[in-house]
């Protein structure tokens, strides 16, 4: 056996390894029984255990140090080399005594966060909060950066993204996204109270599935199941499964992220299958994961083209809602604009506005420059700011997401950068594949997805997310994209002169 | 930590990775998209490699030999490491070459076995058929015997058992079954043919649950599902879920499975859930296994009592099938007597006949005395001598049973030996809790299953199962319980003199 493909060997065995604790992670969401949840939780520690005892195995490093200035390999290989030295030495850069202190704080973090939720009560979540801002901090330091600490968190999520391209970003979104919704705010608002009438679930289910199906999404390498919050999972590129939820006094809850999740799925269904367990046959960046998900969200999933299509079958399921009611007041509700309290359920235009104040705090939390008593008076301020709304409670504000009470530091950004990354790849597909909207108003989305795997599910970690982006559309992620996007669409929506 | 301690850490960590892997066992038979199948396998078999290097490591030998002559360790503990060292000294003495070569050849038998499935051959599958014969009597010699090389293997499924005692068993089942049988066959046949109506699927999904939530299964710590083979499984106490199929053709099928997984599965969420990963938090033996779901499946979901309670529910559910049908006709159809050519759909004497058969073919298999060209041959002539029919084909005959394939010998005596505890586990219940069989008419069985708790299902491998019955019942394995048992029962459905 060559060391590359004793390399190989190694991470398809971790990959395996990786892949159970999805399976068992999914079935804790999907199925679990009440009392099962203490045991499931210790099984996926002592995988989660052999699998860092495993990769951070120092003959590992050894293989990996050898073979990262073996001239012999070929591109792929030598990427596949270089991202894995990457993340080992990522892995091996805490001592045992860091990963448990920091194991038990995210973990004491997280009840403090349920409980408080319980309660209403940010006050009671402090502590363990602030805690672990410390330990972020910390993290932050022994990962090392050469800007600001946040770099070093960023990092984790989206390898090589930095506060000075993200202060660019929001910089625009803040001169840009704020003063057109403010235009919008003037205008009639457009209705939708169709959307909340009584759907009933089975044939939500159906419709949701028939979405799916259409997408591409492949039923005989995945599946779709029930679960409080969607979901998207891979044990392998030929076992990639979706979850949804469904209100039936919710329409959009279930549309919406179907088509959402949907969207990561094709990605994951569309890497190498043959590169199972290596860099080149994964996905790159929750950035780029985002950009897969929103577009197919937003750009195709709340057209007017692709409800041309869609719109009659979704009437003759349910009539008694919607036969009044026209493609283009459907198209205009499902597009509605309005500033609200929750990301999750945020229109696309505001939604970038509730990342942006986790961005901020993040980094002035890292940095040092906000303590974590002056954090809910700072997310208040900002969301009047911002949205002009004023925070009733905390559930609708801080305490509204987990992410901090898992000790994610860094991910917020990734879902406005997958939203621009999405506007950007769209643009250029609309550039490259003749009448694509045509395409999408007769229900067919075979060449954009084929596009979409020629020129970035294929290719796994081949290329990071910057270098992806100018190889796709020939330049660096650029706001404007976006913002054309949003002013072309919602200028008729709106109906701006 | 104390050794002792050290012992049950690596016990748990191995029974986190035994869990996981039955995880994905589960979802394989439950919910595998048609794709999904490759790369689960290679999933399924690095957590087996992983385990099996954890347990066999010297270092756990080591310890397990210390540990075996402490003599501070109580009872249980004592117990523990005595069951675990001979599992050891068995894992251990299979060099890696003898282990690659069997799970080869095991896997050319397996997928041999299913050709000859598809040609409804068997010939197709003598020369894989062979080999495997070949390397089991070899593991016999490896794993050693004192009287016959089948005990060996006997030994893998139910510690202790050997031919000396079965011949016992099935002389008996040969001199009283037989004849008794022979008897039945002379009266007059009962009816059964309102079984093969149409009965819905989802009512009977619902009439499934109900009896499992009345036997005491508890959907707190379960789950049920559908799956081609109904099986029982363990992820933990809390953990245990059941499977089913549905025939909407054939009420039985999915109703006594339910009922006999139901029994499987009270065992396993009634031992010890704070000795997860110990011998004493394990079922004994499958014989032991098989006896709890024989004694659920037959002697109360098989009783007048036991209908006396659910029929009239029955009937409500589908009044189109059975509101003509009394109760005293539905007992007697749901106990026919015919003989058939599958296992799995027999009655419950006839049963017998059919790991009579395999038994004995085994037996002459694995001490050279029967080659498996010869065995087609011998396998029908043992159906035409035992239960009188004439196999039609290899599918209805040689062909119906997976366990060869899977390189199981010494399987098929436990199902036997299950129905044979069964009858005197029970006939000690109905001696030690009053008025048994009248609860049951009411639909209580709390008293049943907490009678089996406390004598059987908390030791998990405290006892042996012989050790268990003696303590149980006052003495040894007899046969003379299930023939009281079946004397009774089938004279008066039979109507004899």
């Amino acid at each position: 056996m060559s060391k590359y493909e004793e390399y190989e060997k190694k991470m398809k065995k971790l990959a395996d390894i990786g892949h159970s604790i999805a399976v068992l992670s999914w079935d804790k969401e999907v199925n679990l029984p009440k009392k099962g949840a203490a045991y499931r939780g210790q099984q996926i520690a002592t995988l989660s255990g052999i699998s860092h005892e495993l990769f951070t195995d120092e003959s590992f490093g050894k293989l990996l140090n050898e073979l990262s200035s073996d001239p012999t390999l070929d591109q792929k290989a030598a990427k596949n080399i270089k991202v894995t030295l990457k993340d080992y030495k990522q892995s091996t850069r805490f001592d045992e005594e860091f990963v448990i202190r920091k194991s038990n704080l995210v973990s004491a973090a997280y009840h403090a966060w349920l409980k408080a939720r319980e309660d209403n009560d940010f006050a009671s979540y402090e502590e363990a909060l602030s805690n672990l801002v410390a330990i972020k901090r910390e993290e932050a330091e022994i990962l090392g950066y050469e800007d600001h600490p946040y770099d070093a968190l960023l990092d984790l999520y989206e390898p090589g993204l930095k506060v000075k391209d993200l202060d660019v970003l929001f910089k625009d979104v803040r001169e840009q996204l704020v003063p057109f919704i403010r235009e919008i705010s003037k205008k009639n608002q457009v209705q939708n109270d169709f959307l909340h009438l009584y759907y009933n679930k089975d044939k939500q289910w159906d419709f949701g599935i028939d979405l799916l199906k259409n997408m591409g999404y492949d039923f005989d390498s995945g599946r779709q199941d029930i679960a409080p919050h969607p979901f998207t999972i891979t044990f392998s590129a030929q076992d990639v499964r979706v979850t949804t939820r469904i209100d039936e006094n919710d329409f959009a809850n279930m549309c919406w992220s179907c088509i959402h999740e949907g969207g990561h799925a094709l990605y994951e269904q569309g890497v190498s299958a043959e590169d199972y367990g290596l860099p080149t046959g994964s996905a790159i960046s929750l950035g780029i994961h985002e950009s897969q998900s929103r577009l197919w969200e937003n750009h195709v999933g709340r057209s007017k083209e692709y409800w041309e299509f869609h719109y009659p079958k979704l009437q003759e399921l349910f009539p008694e809602n919607l036969s009044a009611v026209s493609l283009d007041e459907f198209y205009k509700g499902i597009n509605r604009v309005e500033p609200n309290f929750i990301r999750t359920e945020a229109d696309e235009l505001h939604y970038h506005f509730h990342v942006m104040v986790r961005y901020e705090l993040e980094k002035l939390l890292i940095s040092g420059d906000l303590e974590v008593k002056d954090l809910k008076e700072t997310w208040n301020a900002k969301y009047k700011e911002y949205l002009n709304v004023d925070i009733p409670d905390d559930l609708q504000g801080i305490l509204q997401d987990v992410h901090w009470g898992h000790g994610s530091f860094g991910y917020f950004p990734t879902y406005s950068l997958g939203s621009f990354y999405a506007a950007q790849f769209f643009a250029e597909a609309v550039n490259q594949i003749p009448n694509l909207m045509t395409k999408l108003s007769k229900g067919d989305s075979t060449e954009l997805l084929s596009w979409l795997r020629t020129h970035i599910h294929q290719h796994g970690r081949l290329y990071e997310a910057a270098e992806l982006c100018e190889r796709v559309t020939g330049e660096q992620l650029n706001f404007k994209y976006f913002m054309e996007y949003a002013r072309k669409k919602y200028k008729e929506i709106y109906k701006f002169a």
